[in-house]
């Protein structure tokens, strides 16, 4: 079993044999779940660790009728949850359910503390997952706000081309600095969504002057 | 000069003597800055943790044009760009410039570490930092992600209307499950979006049946 808990990123560079010596210094739980179990609601304070050993678990949100989605799925030796196990407002936003017969290892924070005292390897590693899973949250973040300034984008030429009925090209009414202000976002984000769009083929611009390239294209924006 | 930097929430919980103590026995920098002066690139590698002890500094973005941006303050006693200082990939993504005469504290990110063994309070606080920061995060993303379902939604009944041109009601051509798949959105997600729009007053829904109540508003949701 302790070689399966070494291939978790939390035990990176520490071999089976230390593993096994790491946990008996420290307090933890191994559980296994039958398939189907909720093993945590939404809403619950998060204060443990869990590193998967064994199987699969599955994010599930409930929507306003009751009815289940997935969100996620998190496959053994994976952690999860750990990114907001040290938050002031750390409730679980999903219930964690099992695919699969499932062997976790659990760590209660403060039993986490005391191994990061004890081992440096497993705090850089904690540490390293952590931050790599806010860079990740924080592109996502930057993607969909470029996504949703071309979306405004799309609305507001498409509304010109209304007010232009008939014609090729017609004149940008406003100047980079008033859309910016317009949609309520930093011109440099601006002009980076126009340049991808013209990059993309969907329009062109020549000074104040906007052609539409792709009609099909920035009306599918408006929904995907 | 402790007793400043005993106020950063980093050091939260440890007075002015202990921290003097504290960075006694671990190597650190004390830097202090003329105003309007760059002290780190985007794209440099985060390696240090930066905590301000007097003044403020600016995060800048550089358009495409060369205009510099200002995108945020930070102030004395908060530390800056701890969340990344651990990721694989952990390039600064604005420059970051002094408004005032600052002076700050600069630990290199081993020494961090080390300063994480010495001091279990330390650790405790930057996990609570970063944890916080990351649930921040995760937050914006959530709304954004609803904000923009909303504006897809906006589209959508806006389309509508037009295709019904003159009626008061108009039938919505596909179920909740349709809708979410032609969005690419889960099916909590458009629900939640669809009741904060009723709540709004922005429309009504009987059944298949929608009513614009307020279009001004959902016109405005197009661009803000």
């Amino acid at each position: 079993m302790y070689s399966k808990i070494s291939e978790s990123p939390i035990f990176r560079g520490i071999n089976a044999g230390e593993v096994a010596h790491i946990l008996n210094l420290v307090h933890h739980q191994i559980k296994t779940y039958e398939p189907e179990t909720i093993i945590a609601y939404s809403g619950d304070e998060c204060i443990n660790l869990y590193i998967l050993i064994e199987g699969s678990v599955r994010g599930e949100a409930v929507d306003l009728k009751g009815k289940v989605i997935k969100i996620e799925d998190i496959n053994a030796p994976d952690t999860f949850a750990e990114a907001f196990l040290f938050a002031d407002e750390n409730n679980l936003l999903v219930n964690i359910v099992t695919n699969t017969k499932t062997k976790i290892l659990i760590i209660y924070k403060n039993d986490l503390l005391q191994l990061f005292k004890s081992n440096k390897k497993i705090l850089e590693n904690y540490l390293n997952i952590t931050s790599n899973r806010f860079v990740l949250v924080t592109k996502k973040l930057k993607f969909l706000s470029l996504k949703t300034i071309k979306v405004k984008l799309v609305n507001y030429i498409l509304g010109l081309e209304r007010k232009n009925e008939g014609k090729q090209h017609f004149l940008i009414d406003k100047t980079q600095e008033q859309l910016a202000e317009y949609f309520g976002v930093t011109r440099p984000s601006l002009a980076r969504a126009l340049g991808e769009m013209k990059d993309e083929g969907l329009i062109e611009i020549k000074r104040k002057e906007i052609k539409i390239l792709d009609r099909n294209s920035l009306v599918r924006m408006l929904r995907t």
